[in-house]
């Protein structure tokens, strides 16, 4: 019993943790998106003209929003299934969290380049770290899956193998927008946009599969 | 029971997350103060008369921090009716976080160009970006609320009906500050301003209203 | 008792949301201390030399964060007393985190200008933000203490003017700070300095009286 | 029964604070990794070349990512076998903050500055840094378990002195990295790398030995 509440404590932790790193890095996005000064609005015919011209920015700040938000729905869902933490688990959620603080950066650059001759070069490093971070998301629910070693006694074989399954198209997803960069970088980035809405569909269907899924058990 | 503790602590996480963008997007509004050089100071007669012509920054940071505060306990009064989440839920909340670390732009936009030509574009864009925040809440609190999906048992229709007229004034109040943006950006900014206020008192009153209720029920 | 869990519930989002935003406005301050580059390096006798004639950098990083600190376990330790939160305590709190978040810009402010003629003025600015931050926590502790208005019940009446005695110090001392100012910017940002570690050791002391205090009642 | 609650929700509220500026500074590091402009890119040969040349920025990033969050890893484990919390500690805490929320700067310094010859002053400040963490790791450890003073009652004489022994290493092992950097920009950079992994690895061995130890008492 005492064990029980002291993993539950441990597990929020690391949770808050994550959470924290999360909301910073998604609020941190809007940092990137620049802001014109009167001068480039008088030089350009407006605010609104200006503001228009660096529309990748806007599209860049949504993107990764979204994308960041569907990851943390689904780390806020992995955690309901994990009763306990250990240090391995912890570092490998670590190595998420990297790529999770990462994410501003290629968002800054695609945002920069989208326009320039450097844009393909911006969208693949846009791509490869969402594939980056697929990967790393495989790998944490992996490591707490594979012999249901800090799983819930609450949660199933099949519910294991739907989250395995689900968690699994997001690096084959993410390959696709990486190999998109190499033709357009326009493709590329606007098929991350579609993934993130995508996932949050997916996300959502395949819970209601869980929940139907626990009701069975 | 089971359940209702897993929702709690689910409900829990998604106030956290939203706590934490909510702080961050709070007190990154700072960063847009622009800190004036010495050698600012020594060209313009002196570091108060610098810091005193760009007074719109200090406006725009107080009103657009007055704003969050007023939306962050709107949205902590919301969840103290809500009992449990879902996934679409988490996107509406998604959605509404979105425009809440969108907010630094817009300060910054009002407070460099509200003293030029781009005064007006600059309130128009101000005024926008609450107005979309307060349909997004609505949202939020229309997918709550409806067939009282996710609301706790002790939330009655009259506490429903009162909290849904008092959201939807929202909406409407900044949609006059988005129409005044069309004639005087000052006119249109000091109204967002003096609505953060506005609203602080309306919620203390509703508050009040709502309590009662509860205690006649 | 479901009420006072739905007031713990309320008061501990009011500490949650506080905590976020001392612990952001705190780490923002680095953020200030400016990063010389090679060039400056190079032309001004090396690294070392750079960094040592930016030191008001590193005190104003230094004195600022033992205030927002301090600032913090005394808010800490006020909410242990606090058993529920209504709308006014909230608007004061938040008016007391619009300052806390404020402070990065006064410590950016004394840091550039205090080798400089604006130096008096800067470290006025910078006093009087503390000067308005101690007013604004006493102006929140006398709402939630007034007739007991938020009080737990284990707080008597001695622990209540005991800490309201050690909070008015506050305002009284930063006036020493901004009448300082006047004459020495110098003096006034290193008295700043010395009354954070001055309310560190009162805060230990007040904690033991109070305690004894506590265990007579 | 009470004070147990009482001291855990303190205990809870220190680490919360704590969690959060760790969270906050390791997600402001992304901040110091500079963004290519588009010109650049095309004078350089590529955006890719450009981000080639500054990898001290992006090492660093990682390099200081691996050693806040190993760092944040002890202090989660340093809080399970802490029961209550007084202001000394607090303080000692607060210490330790400091430089957690100061690690930005060096990190920004090496980015900038290891390609120069300005390089080992900055891997000195750089490892200085990490060394000065260690001690104040330390001194909040020392604090805590002298005499069990903030220990819990099941946290065996055996633990505490192999956590002590463990958490010494630390500020040996820095000195090193303080010493390499007066030969060696590089040397003393990666080993502050390779320290980060190597914690993390003697922190899973200890833990294991931790908890066999628990097992037995």
């Amino acid at each position: 019993m005492r064990e029980g509440l002291e993993n539950q404590k441990e597990t929020g932790r690391a949770e808050a943790f994550s959470d924290g790193v999360f909301a910073i890095a998604i609020t941190l996005l809007i940092l990137e998106v620049k802001v014109p000064t009167p001068a480039d609005a008088s030089a350009t015919g407006g605010l609104f003209e200006v503001l228009r011209r660096q529309w990748p920015m806007y599209v860049a700040y949504l993107a990764s929003f979204a994308t960041i938000l569907v990851m943390w729905v689904n780390h806020h869902k992995m955690f309901t299934h994990i009763c306990r933490v250990d240090d391995p688990f912890l570092f490998l959620n670590g190595l998420l969290l990297l790529f999770v603080s990462f994410v501003p950066f290629p968002t800054a650059l695609v945002s920069e380049h989208l326009q320039f001759p450097s844009a393909r070069s911006a969208a693949l490093i846009y791509a490869g770290t969402y594939e980056v971070l697929a990967i790393a998301f495989n790998l944490l629910w992996g490591y707490a899956a594979t012999h249901h070693r800090l799983l819930g006694s609450h949660v199933n074989a099949g519910l294991v193998q739907a989250l395995t399954r689900q968690y699994r198209t997001g690096p084959a997803l993410y390959l696709i927008a990486v190999g998109l960069a190499f033709f357009s970088a326009e493709a590329s980035f606007g098929y991350c946009l579609l993934l993130a809405v995508y996932w949050a569909c997916v996300g959502s269907l395949t819970r209601f599969f869980g929940d139907a899924n626990a009701g069975i058990s």
